[in-house]
């Protein structure tokens, strides 16, 4: 049954629990640690309040493209920004990238690439297919913590989405 | 002779003289007062000093395409960030746009939108043509400033640009 909130994070589930239509930000990432410390870092620079999160690249895809389960296509219900774990189970990152950036209904949305790995070629590749921003995550929980916030703050408060 | 810095910043012209391979940041922007501004607010969030200034969009695809004036093109020469004004002479900002990110070898650098515009066609066109971000210029000058100092501080210290 599709997207839903990882079960290490049941604790965020009841705050976070919100329509598909009032999300700002969809979190795509199967690493429960990564996930956990990401969901509390946004909640710290007060960006975190309508997230949500989905473990693989079948859910993000499901999640965007509005198929039965989150009712019709409306571009303002598209999220403000996806923040895309590259590492994923079944369809890859770079894959559920290169399926937003291809269609005209979703190409808009932007994305940024969270990813642990500093290999030149991924991140040449993102760009290549569109990605609004790569960043990587920092190892120390802290700078973690911090580039995350950064994040948030800045597809949340500074960026102008469109359609919104 | 193409690109150079807007007579009506003299006063910032020593600090930033750099040579093209060295800059961080391409400023696209006509008006002198908002140029003015900005390169202050980069300079208050220490990421002020590698900014080149060009005043219109002829003069930014001169840098950005390297011709004669700067030499062969190499990747790692682009720049972390274009920060691009819309409302250009000559060449407007978004042929600019169309022009970097149709091309191959221009199409992976970050390009954020900075304009004092809110309409929603612009916004959603500069998205299609695959602008990486769009920032609404506050008119409050404070706020203006914080902005620009958000806009340089993500894109030189948490995004990772390709090639470098």
């Amino acid at each position: 049954m599709g997207a839903g909130f990882c079960p290490a994070h049941e604790a965020y589930e009841d705050e976070m629990k919100v329509q598909a239509k009032e999300v700002d930000i969809l979190l795509v990432e199967d690493d429960a640690e990564d996930a956990a410390l990401t969901l509390r870092a946004l909640k710290q620079r007060n960006v975190g309040d309508r997230v949500y999160h989905v473990i693989d690249g079948d859910e993000a895809l499901e999640f965007i493209f509005a198929t039965n389960l989150y009712g019709e296509w409306e571009p303002a219900n598209a999220p403000k920004v996806i923040l895309l774990d590259l590492k994923l189970r079944k369809v890859s990152g770079l894959e559920v990238l290169r399926e937003l950036k291809s269609q005209d209904r979703t190409k808009t949305i932007p994305v940024v690439v969270l990813t642990s790995s500093r290999e030149e070629i991924q991140n040449i590749e993102s760009y290549r297919l569109g990605v609004n921003s790569y960043v990587v995550k920092p190892v120390d929980s802290k700078k973690f913590a911090q580039a995350i916030g950064d994040v948030g703050y800045y597809w949340l408060m500074v960026n102008q989405p469109p359609y919104r």
